[in-house]
């Protein structure tokens, strides 16, 4: 088994003989290989690869510290394999199982005389390990934030009066593909003028007018690993109302950046950004968590919440992205993506923050 | 409420006193309304939308036949809703529920003295409705369908030797989302040479020969509806064995949609195709079901596999699309996508199949 198997292994004795893992991130996580379906069994000692016939023989050469069992019928060779590794009690992935899925194992189990056994420790056990990220995790967040960066920059050169922000997204999202990226992280957000007030506002027809903000939220990804930055632009000119809600945010995530550090609470940090954007007269325009972690998925832990006692650690990588929003005029947010370390941590982003009038 | 949301109730009556639904494609299939996320909980007689702040107003202006519950506190509103409807038996979506959400709910049960069941009733009950079109379904499935259709034509403009596989990918789906789509159906496959004979094959760098065939499986996501179609085009030449093959699959194609028509079996669908290319000599090359179903997911009831005994009805659509692989040379596929009638099926694909040589 390789270094990831076998601390998932030794978490999980206690709980179970061994856990079954179907999540494809997961999956991806623990054997490094990509595909659409398959199953992961991880016992005290051993780890299968279960995989159909699309995928069978990649697996086969790419994966090592893992037996690749290739599968036309699963719950032949599932049920092969549990007999022989005397396995009595499985351990399902609460979170990604569904309960179709749980049910059809159930029954496999039933006729080897074993169970499977319903909890969230799976997921505890395998989000303690993903939470912190290697180095060479670390480097293909980089490379997807250095895509998304580039993207950005050569759409901004093509902002004009009367493009629509559904053109924008289309735009930024073909660039991040022609520079490598194999995908955007998530629905990419540009979005003008009034619809800055939503947090999660959708791209449209609507088309940028002289005096709007354009708010770009974005994340390329790359080898399975995400990025996310969001940037607030001005367009032909910006009123001091703008200037001034720009820099109460800018100042925020400036503070909430400075708190960064392991040893640090996650509430301490959202903290930070919350209590200044309250002081400065804002309170309610505020409406979402500051930030939260990014890695194989767009949204992991640890999510910086008013809530979460979470403490940070070195090799978090998380987001710091607080915003003003206000209906029916604009919103501002500025977000960068950090790896957090000893002292404090480092900015992932590397585009400025000044207030840009375009 | 609405027919669809009436009808889901009278066919669940039998198994609980009321559903909670959560998959996104089924939450839109009854309400009409897109959203990440939410709760739609129908009794024998209501039905309630719980949607949190980021979709709470637009869903109350949209939604009709179905009360919206906006939340900030998920637990609270849906315990008010079990209580006041008199709850005792909820049916979770077996499909959707993952084991964690599952025991999420079975708590907030608990405090009501009502209890969650486990079983495919929902999802049973549902693709029995989703299964058959309405005529506004088709319609949006067309429009995917001539949106695939253009973004073809004019990529296939852009073939010449040394284009890379992966790059024709982007150039569809760049097309495809500039004419109106939402997005691809799913991961483009366009590849050549060699790798067709790969069902699945991934477009990669590998560049376009003379000699190669090229395979485009493609399909446009519009209004939440798919599209699926087939083409393979030769490049440059093409040989005899190229050229008997893709007749061959054509042929199997051509008497396999020949065979489709309400009260037909899924099964019979795939034999026509199947045993006509078996009996000309390709046995083991055809390792796929000749169909399934398209919809709200690309994927969906009826399969036409060997094994399925479903009887097709008007208004079903799925896709025809056999195919040989030969591991080492090549592969043809040929697809369209047709609704069923009592007069047989109307092909909602309208590009040629005759053998192109770009």
């Amino acid at each position: 088994m390789n270094t990831s198997l076998e601390m998932l292994a030794c978490m999980l004795l206690q709980e179970a003989d061994a856990a079954l893992i179907i999540s494809g991130e997961n999956r991806r996580y623990f054997t490094g290989f990509v595909s659409s379906a398959g199953y992961l069994l991880v016992t005290r000692k051993n780890a299968f690869l279960f995989m159909d016939f699309r995928y069978a023989e990649a697996a086969k050469a790419q994966v090592s510290g893992c037996e690749v069992i290739p599968f036309n019928d699963f719950g032949k060779e599932f049920t092969d394999v549990i007999r022989r590794e005397e396995i009595r009690t499985l351990l399902y992935e609460g979170s990604a199982f569904t309960l179709n899925e749980a049910a059809r194992i159930d029954k496999l189990l039933e006729q080897c005389g074993a169970s499977g056994i319903r909890s969230e420790g799976s997921d505890r056990c395998i989000s303690k390990l993903r939470i912190i990220k290697t180095a060479q995790e670390i480097e293909k967040i980089i490379k997807a934030q250095r895509i998304a960066e580039q993207a950005l920059q050569d759409t901004l050169r093509l902002i004009r009066e009367g493009v629509a922000e559904r053109d924008l997204a289309l735009e930024l999202e073909y660039r991040m593909r022609k520079l490598g990226a194999d995908g955007i992280s998530f629905d990419l957000i540009t979005i003008a003028g009034q619809k800055t007030s939503m947090p999660h506002g959708v791209p449209g027809d609507n088309r940028i007018k002289p005096g709007d903000f354009i708010t770009f939220d974005i994340g390329a990804l790359y080898q399975g690993y995400h990025s996310d930055m969001t940037r607030t632009y001005a367009y032909g000119f910006v009123s001091d109302k703008q200037k001034r809600i720009y820099s109460v945010v800018r100042q925020a995530q400036q503070l909430a950046l400075d708190s960064v550090k392991a040893g640090v609470k996650c509430c301490d940090v959202d903290k930070a950004a919350r209590e200044y954007i309250y002081h400065a007269g804002f309170e309610g325009c505020f409406g979402h968590s500051t930030g939260h972690g990014v890695g194989l998925e767009i949204h992991e832990q640890p999510f910086v919440s008013s809530k979460n006692e979470t403490v940070l650690q070195s090799g978090m990588v998380i987001t710091v992205e607080p915003g003003i929003y206000l209906p029916g005029e604009f919103g501002v947010r500025i977000e960068d993506m950090v790896s957090v370390t000893s002292e404090g941590c480092i900015n992932l982003a590397t585009m400025p923050k000044e207030l840009v009038v375009l």
